[in-house]
């Protein structure tokens, strides 16, 4: 038994950020700021936002860290607050849609950041509209929010239908000047959502659906939206990334992304890319629990679950990921505590596989 | 450019019906009344909404014709105003659940049925909720209702927003005891639904990935849920149906379903008998219309988009569809009227293909 509802609404293609004055309208939305992106600033999409908005979306807050902080929050929801904001505005990439997710709260709350990071929970939240300019996090048809405190080095994630985003507009054109490293580790963090989904306990016919479309894409695209920023390319990428997120909304991400969170935190290795290095060997032992994705391999295009394993590697060497734990600047000997945090991790709960730390540690091993 | 969005809470699987109180609870939904179909008060179905809906919902409607009437909606909706109901619980095939979304909208507007059907728009609506009991006409995940008024051969075709219901409970047991007849002609309607949203002029990469697998899973098990009453492929078409309502939600219906509304009216052939009658030939001229449907066909698992469309013809004559003229009654010099009538309907205007009166007549001979 399985339930389904996904409340975001998505204007999506190639010109859709035109759509805001329409749908802001549609949506009763009078008064808002947008928080933006460094880069989303600098191409003058944020500002696209305001000219197109019809008066609605005045004043643009822009000083956001790549992972977002309770300080980062506080200081946008003060701004926020005294333009006298009644929604946001989310334009950037993963980090800019998670920050004002936490701002959503904090104006409806009428609280401090840390108090969500002390536990308190979310109980409303201001509208949300999200404008993605990367494709990967998803995060403009996701629940969830990550939110970091660098002094405690403390990170909480938050997911709660109060943080789905009004609407989405999806609009590729955004991604047309991503640069190259950029698309690709976005585009990795896409495909491991997908793949993460299908490697879940809680994964559906639903989830599933999306995230086979999902990785239909990337491994049809990612390679021409990195080498080559072929335009069909990068839109084929934006929906995969749409559709993964919205697979594992539901479904959860498992085993790549537990095994990341250490691999960025610790490592400094990006976060698409810290997924990647363990996804290979995830779809491999999660092939072996949950027999339908070998035939969801095949109905893919691979010969095996182990040959969809293998293209992983082939993308994360076409796109110079690291490959090994040398090049990832991870010791032998610090395995176990890799291993350690990934069995810790929130969402290790979820994967279909349970190899346990010694299966851990032995497929990180291979990668000596 | 394209927008999603489905509002629509789905519940799945066997045993799903049991959820119903929680998910009255959820919605706040306190005090409603059942109208069902006869065959949903035969089966116990109706009473077990009673049963298990917490006290929340005590009254059964039932006396319900196969395509409501303006009259049916107006004794239903006395009914349920008599009974006090502030919401709907629609239990049964596509005509009560239609049946039930025009009484939600009289119920709101406290107008009569016959206001609707001379025009008068729908404004409100009552909550309602939708439990299927056969696989086909997907009404519980689409925002249409089709009422008749037989006294002038009108009908009414009303598509709102407003006609979704808050969830819709998809318990694959309800349809266990379905009789041959009607898993095969309820099938062949959901089969026709998702090649229809793929023919369709309004056709989105969602709306495209919904309809691939509603048809796949058809295609896969539409025939052992019809000869074997398999429980597995019962499920997979309950799925299918409400895929392949989702996708035409979005994306509208075509050639079949437009020509098809004659041959229900005039020549009393099934809705879905009716809608396979042509779904071969639309396909053909489809596939040929807009290229990808080859493609598609082909990730179906079959040669060609002409494979396809034969196994169309395969599955109506393994269930006993008419497949000629002669066996629906249709005589050639009618085929005129038949073809002049799929142009006229509203729906003819989404379909890639423009074989125009010609062309419907060049392939409806060739089933003489």
């Amino acid at each position: 038994m399985w339930t389904w509802q996904h409340p975001v609404k998505l204007v999506f293609g190639v010109g859709a950020l035109a759509q805001i004055e329409t749908n802001l309208e549609q949506q009763g939305l009078q008064s808002g700021v947008v928080i933006a992106s460094p880069s989303a600033v600098r191409s003058g999409a944020a500002q696209q936002v305001c000219d197109q908005s019809g008066g609605r979306v005045q004043y643009i807050i822009s000083d956001l860290a790549p992972n977002p902080s309770v300080q980062n929050v506080r200081d946008c929801a003060r701004k926020a607050k005294e333009a006298g904001a009644k929604f946001i505005v989310a334009i950037g990439g993963g980090s800019a849609m998670d920050c004002a997710k936490a701002v959503c709260a904090v104006l409806a709350m009428d609280c401090d950041p840390m108090e969500l990071m002390d536990g308190r929970k979310v109980t409303a939240a201001f509208p949300l509209v999200a404008i993605p300019t990367t494709a990967g996090s998803g995060s403009e048809v996701s629940p969830g929010s990550v939110l970091s405190d660098p002094g405690t080095e403390r990170k909480l994630s938050v997911s709660t239908p109060l943080f789905y985003p009004v609407f989405a507009i999806i609009d590729p054109a955004l991604t047309y000047s991503c640069p190259r490293r950029l698309t690709a580790v976005s585009g990795l963090d896409a495909l491991m959502h997908s793949l993460d989904a299908l490697g879940s306990v809680k994964a559906t016919e639903m989830t599933d659906m999306l995230a086979i479309e999902g990785a239909r894409l990337c491994f049809a695209s990612l390679t021409k939206a990195v080498e080559q920023a072929d335009e069909a390319a990068r839109k084929d990428m934006m929906l995969a990334s749409v559709l993964g997120a919205m697979a594992f909304s539901h479904a959860g991400t498992t085993g790549s992304h537990a095994t990341s969170y250490l691999l960025t935190a610790h490592y400094h290795i990006d976060h698409g890319e810290a997924c990647a290095f363990t996804g290979d060997a995830w779809w491999r032992l999660n092939a072996a629990a949950r027999p339908v994705l070998e035939d969801y391999s095949k109905r893919l295009g691979f010969a095996s679950a182990d040959a969809l394993a293998d293209e992983i590697n082939v993308l994360k060497k076409r796109f110079g990921m690291c490959m090994t734990l040398g090049q990832a600047g991870i010791a032998l000997a610090d395995l176990e505590e890799v291993a350690k945090a990934a069995l810790a991790a929130g969402n290790m709960p979820n994967n279909v596989a349970k190899p346990g730390l010694e299966g851990i540690i032995a497929f990180l091993t291979e990668k000596a």
